[in-house]
């Protein structure tokens, strides 16, 4: 077996061990056919199979009924941004967006682009290190936004934000699939492939079929989600090579119990580090509100940045990658997605341990 | 060695075989670092000398100057549909669009939701069987867009049109790198990568710096080209598995002689396929005008519908696949993209006379 380092990336970030294996066993010569996946027609019998059970298989993770549909685009969350407010703000072109960080604030950028934007809530405040529990909603917004994890704050939210009838829109990219949803509580999900599904390149969205009616007629093609949907992701050419692996990972997830068994696992993962956080003397500190803590993106400081600094280098000579904080706040993060395994975990808290006894 | 068939998709298609051992090689750790380039983060040390080693080398293969950009953005060759004339038409918001094909038409439709457009010439009146050689040019336009190379049709334009002054824009997605071009004659250059550079998922730009003055500031973000310029194409995260093999192409066509090389090969390739059909007395007939024929899509009928299904389908117990034509049109089409090899088109060429003699 090749080495494998701790990789604790924000994403793109570590896929199951196991999927990686099954993709490079089938890389050159899928199942013995003589061309690899990425040299398939997204029109050939095969990559339908592929493409087809990618789907079923999303349905089946997230109970999502046929009153939903599913579709793989790119251009990423990025894209979404704009998607969102471009199909489902008209006709009243108002929104409601609840800010807590980065990716939050981008995308009301694009969404005032489109129309009246109200920011219902935000944690700005105290630089998002908690998830606001008061909105200021307006009846008649188009639909209410929310971004249920923030990667680079590690905050998230425990439920979904109660917002009535107005259509619930989500950008889930950092945490879709860390444990069930019900999917029948939201007008649309959005998530970037790159952290619990897949590599990057490709955007899973999830929407209510009855919402893309409002795709105004004259969007430019590839913005509107009522043409991807008649042509289920084949409108163009989609991202092929992108959603293979990602039906790799949801056979993965099926495989080792769905997503109430990833739950048990996310929650003893991140306890494990929530716990030395916690239990340091004050060594290590948390950065986000305990009540909001995420269940996947870890982030501490130490007593110095010159110590943070020391952490991560003596951490990286350790094979354990990825852990410096954003640009935009410092510190350390461990991101520890689905596919993060325990004992990489286990194997931080123990370096985590060692590190503050010799400093 | 495993299996491998002959691969004649008109894309996704068939890589070179020697890059898909190396990425298969590497797949699981890259270059003994213990995790997959998928899995990496795209602002990592490693990946940053992945994507720039890419630009560097398309740089050196194009003979790009210093005055353009080069860009790697999702959505493909469809979304470039939309994006050229969002960000090149302002402000006259006008523009020439030469129409040989059914890509041509779609890139016309997504140019009208932003200005006047003016068909400069088309190929319409014979389902586009020819390439035309006068353009009846508007003076001020922003731009001329073309497309060069016909994937469905199978004809191609064996130079740049002559538009004067105005920037020249060319949808290249099945043809660039086939032979060098002078790259200074454009204003850009876009192409999907999934023909002859890599898997599906990318579109690579190439845009003369001064153009990028006219992307609006209020176009939304991931739209617009001067953000992703400024972002050196990491303004989000980008497609990074799918520029990675982009890279290992690049680094094949530069190791087996560049696109003079490339050029020999897919002419002598092209040679013995248009001879075959030419030399059959009329059994094979090829599909486009002969002085416009693709170097790329070889495409041609048979005396009868009944025979084309009937050598299509033995043709795919032989392991040629993909030779189906484009729905629209019909027909056989063999594409012969730089990656595929000599020996698959000699093959071909056997089988043909194999299948006049018996039929």
């Amino acid at each position: 077996m090749e080495k494998r380092i701790f990789n604790f990336s924000a994403g793109p970030c570590t896929l199951p061990e196991e999927v990686m294996l099954e993709a490079q066993e089938d890389f050159y010569s899928y199942k013995g056919q003589g061309l690899s996946v990425m040299e398939m027609s997204h029109r050939s019998k095969t990559y339908d199979e592929i493409i087809t059970s990618a789907e079923k298989d999303i349905r089946t993770l997230l109970n999502i009924s046929d009153e939903y549909e599913v579709l793989f685009l790119q251009g990423g969350a990025t894209l979404q941004f704009s998607m969102v407010p471009l199909n489902l703000m008209p006709p009243a072109n108002k929104a409601d967006y609840i800010v807590t960080g980065a990716w939050a604030k981008k995308s009301v950028v694009e969404a005032k682009r489109v129309g009246e934007v109200n920011i219902a809530a935000t944690s700005a405040d105290t630089n998002f290190n908690y998830i606001p529990k008061e909105y200021n909603l307006t009846p008649d917004a188009s639909y209410v936004h929310y971004t249920s994890n923030n990667t680079i704050f590690g905050t998230e939210f425990k439920s979904e934000p109660e917002v009535g009838n107005v259509p619930l829109v989500c950008d889930a990219s950092s945490n879709i699939l860390c444990r069930p949803i019900d999917v029948n509580k939201y007008g649309l999900i959005y998530a970037g492939a790159q952290k619990n599904m897949g590599p990057a390149g490709c955007a899973l969205v999830v929407v209510k079929k009855s919402l893309l009616e409002r795709s105004p007629e004259d969007l430019h093609t590839y913005m509107n989600y009522n043409i991807h949907a008649k042509n289920a992701s084949m409108y163009n050419t989609p991202a092929t090579y992108t959603i293979y692996i990602m039906g790799l990972v949801y056979k993965w997830l099926l495989k080792n119990g769905g997503l109430k068994a990833m739950e048990e696992v996310n929650e003893a993962k991140a306890k494990l580090l929530y716990d030395a956080i916690d239990n340091s003397g004050g060594y290590y500190k948390g950065a986000s509100a305990v009540e909001d803590r995420s269940l996947m993106n870890v982030t501490f400081n130490l007593p110095s940045e010159e110590l943070e600094k020391k952490f991560i280098a003596e951490a990286g000579a350790k094979d354990f990658s990825g852990l410096k904080g954003h640009r935009s706040v410092g510190g350390v993060r461990a991101s520890i997605y689905n596919a993060f395994p325990t004992k990489g975990v286990e194997a931080l808290v123990e370096f985590m341990s060692t590190f503050k006894t010799n400093n």
